[in-house]
């Protein structure tokens, strides 16, 4: 039976994620992976999961269990509130940050309108514009339309890794009141930095017209699907009444569980740990990308976060080169997918918090290999 | 700041639940309260979650924590697929089945297109398809025009606690096929039968046409956001993609909870318990009814599920009695809220699952007595 005559008109905008594609397909564990966002399974608590689930059941009984607020449970969001010295009002839990820009492009964007991303920028947020038939485009590409907002990772970026200094922050707001647009601050990685000093969030500059996500992805763990968005009290009131209609309210017991190991005080001390985990592994990184890419070959220097960006030549493409690096056992990201109009096929993401210590030196060097021969 | 210029066209339509803001304002325990569609407290495995989190822990290790498939963990979409005898491709993971009702609206509606839904119906749908300006109308209000998909619940419904037959099942079917359009086909009380037959689902009647939404809230806990779709794959295809951008993947540590819970066999021991629980209170409730109402009142006899629909005599106005009986300390959730046409003012919906036993009777002699001074 064909159903095509059944779909919504988004239907046809919607675009599968490459990188979960790669991940429906490949059993990552078996091959030399710098693909995917994950997080190392070195930083899950998993130990003291279940003595966590036991405080969340004695200190808040059947409610961890029970429908709850579709702001979120009050405790987390009061919890995340003084981390980021703001109201609770200001506060709204998202199932996952992704939803947050979901809920966000869903409020904010009609079929035609223009999202202003930068270059390159995150595959899931491309694809929840795309979802909704807006349009994201880069400044040159903006043509004298105005954006209805601007979506940026503003601190080590996902796929760039590159963080914008106080001067672009303030350019941009500054822009953003004078144009009259929002700005969507996408924030998963702000709290692992490795070196150099916090630059104020956009949140922080323009508090009237940003909408703030954070994520408990990669300081707790992904597998509880948990974010917040902070903004103004009548945007987040909009959120709010839609987030009735797709979910009913973020998942309690995980709240609870992320309240349990955010006041406790754990996940402070787990997040250094995280920190010096990956700070070791982007050093390492950088070391053998130094040693072992051809020349001609360069890429970023992350101050923090999960990824780096690496440009070779022109003329490679990274797409076509990607079934030869897999059937070789290593797997990458192109950047072309990160790019809203597809171009920098010569680019491909590294993600360097997943793969085993052990594993870095020879996966590099196989994936050095790959190009070295493309060229 | 007004932040109206910047709402998409969706916004206007979005409509609150006028259950979520009983929820919002009022502390429901002070009360007696029938409104919500809140299981029992008691139905929850409270004393075994540690244990229950150790156990996917040493099971399933970082997997439990990390990110997992859009579709849902192989482990958990195996285990319902069994369940329902489908296969493990007919198997979608949502993270809530509210959210099921969103994507398949999502995937099927157009602004102004027609879904059909009874009379009355689950407001959360009625706020799904309005969020997507879709048009909710019964039969009556078809006028000539083709639904989309028809959207119900067919075991024990959501408010009405009245279950269709397998003639109407098989009408529904067969006008479907005739008219040429889909259905949606919302489950998730169906495992709670307090007397009769089971009746076949529609989607057993119907599997190349029908998306069957299920849930865990009324089996396990709501604290888990988790459902599932079955449906053709060629849907769930796009439901998947869709998913993606909404949330990534469903909750993976909630996930493996569920399989746990379910593959281990205590699902089932604690449904059996349940349904002992709630037979027993919708018995009581129908008793206090009898003695308590005044005439010319009249209610539903469900065979299950947590739900017991009220008529009252002509010209009441359950919505204008509500503050009073909320002031008295008694509440419902107004009837003509699950009516798309705002009709039925005289009905409300009772829920028999939350209330304790104990306060089943001053409560039913409560809102008896508040009916009986507005007649």
């Amino acid at each position: 039976m064909d159903y095509s005559r059944f779909f919504s008109d988004d239907v046809p905008s919607f675009m599968r994620s490459p990188v979960r594609e790669i991940f429906r397909k490949v059993d990552l564990s078996a091959i030399f992976s710098f693909a995917g966002g994950y997080p190392s399974a070195e930083t899950f608590p998993l130990d003291g999961m279940g003595a966590l689930a036991e405080a969340v059941v004695r200190k808040y009984g059947a409610k961890s269990m029970q429908y709850g607020a579709t702001q979120g449970v009050p405790e987390l969001r009061e919890l995340i509130a003084r981390r980021n010295g703001v109201s609770i009002e200001n506060v709204q839990i998202t199932t996952s940050s992704q939803q947050g820009i979901d809920v966000c492009t869903r409020i904010l964007a009609n079929p035609g309108d223009v999202v202003e991303v930068t270059a390159p920028t995150y595959l899931g947020a491309l694809q929840s514009f795309r979802a909704y038939r807006a349009e994201a485009v880069t400044e040159e590409g903006l043509a004298g339309r105005k954006p209805k907002f601007f979506y940026v990772i503003p601190d080590f970026g996902n796929p760039s890794g590159e963080t914008m200094t106080l001067e672009e922050r303030k350019d941009l707001v500054e822009r953003a009141r004078r144009e009259d647009f929002l700005i969507v601050e996408d924030s998963p990685y702000r709290e692992l930095r490795y070196e150099g000093e916090d630059v104020p969030t956009i949140y922080s500059l323009a508090p009237e017209r940003t909408l703030h996500l954070g994520s408990f992805s990669k300081v707790f763990a992904p597998g509880f699907r948990l974010g917040w968005i902070l903004g103004p009290q009548e945007l987040l009131e909009q959120i709010y009444i839609c987030k009735q209609a797709l979910d009913l309210c973020p998942p309690v017991f995980d709240q609870y569980m992320a309240a349990e190991f955010l006041g406790s005080g754990e996940l402070d001390r787990n997040l250094l740990k995280t920190r010096e985990l990956y700070r070791g592994r982007r050093d390492i990184m950088l070391g053998l990308l130094e040693k072992y890419m051809p020349e001609g070959v360069t890429w970023t220097h992350p101050e923090g976060g999960l990824f780096l960006f690496v440009t070779l030549p022109e003329g490679v493409d990274t797409v076509k080169m990607y079934d030869t690096a897999l059937s070789e056992g290593v797997a990458y990201v192109a950047g072309s997918f990160f790019f809203a109009d597809g171009s920098h096929c010569n680019t491909m993401r590294l993600n360097f918090s997943y793969i085993d210590m052990d594993r870095m030196e020879p996966g590099v060097k196989l994936l050095s290999d790959v190009i070295r021969r493309s060229l």
